[in-house]
């Protein structure tokens, strides 16, 4: 059968962010469902994030396509145009290439989880919103630069 | 801001099924909420059963990965091996080209919905396993042939 045991899915910490970059998702975790149930066009992953947690840098995709739906608790969508508080049952769309940096946070005192899907492109640029950051990822390799294309050497 | 007002998206129903496969669907409708975000990568529709509808004639795809989750209800996977109920949170994946059929059935006495996810691939082929019917979906048209090839000219 197909039915995922999510029980049986290992937790994923931790993050491909160079510090200090990645202390600041220190306390998200997920879950790769996709993965677990064989898939390889798009992931999906259930994410938890503990009160305080945020869910990545705020960020945008340029080839890959985001969905999102929070399944608990209360996440806090930021955008370029502000925030919305987002609950079980809301939903987002991030559509590659929308220069409009997103990122969820748990405000609230409860964990929050969201699942979230995305196409996984042979190559991918994401790129952060609020520090001078970008990572292009092709066949499992990930390079970080700052905006202007120059290999990233810490925060500046 | 990328929040999806699902009060605003249309709620769609009917089916590309010809008669009489389309009528075994009747209790089944969907918000398309991927299309509605902008995406095009990936479809995800928020689906509604109503008590004794099924999603689909069990079907499985030979391009396109697909991944369901269920948030409301009760819904009655049947597969090859079987048959599972999925409650809320329980999740499920089809990775395209595995020949073992699914659809999802009702048999609750209240509404039942899953959120369900599927690649876009240019040209799609899906198979039903219990009938003699196949789908060929290619640049936004849909051919029915027999398991053989042949044109589809009703049931046999």
């Amino acid at each position: 059968m197909s039915v995922i045991n999510s029980a049986e899915v290992p937790v994923k910490i931790g993050s491909i962010y160079p510090s200090p970059y990645a202390e600041m998702v220190a306390g998200r975790s997920s879950l790769r469902l996709g993965q677990a149930g064989g898939l390889s066009q798009f992931g999906v992953n259930l994410v938890t994030l503990a009160p305080g947690a945020m869910s990545s840098l705020r960020h945008w995709h340029l080839n890959e396509d985001e969905f999102v739906m929070v399944t608990e608790g209360e996440c806090t969508l930021v955008q370029d145009a502000g925030q919305t508080v987002m609950r079980p049952g809301d939903c987002a769309a991030f559509p590659a290439g929308r220069p409009d940096g997103h990122h969820f946070l748990n405000r609230a005192e409860a964990p929050a989880r969201f699942l979230v899907v995305g196409t996984k492109a042979p190559r991918e640029v994401a790129t952060y919103s609020d520090v001078d950051l970008v990572v292009e990822m092709e066949a499992g390799v990930s390079r970080f630069t700052y905006k202007d294309g120059t290999d990233w050497a810490g925060p500046r």
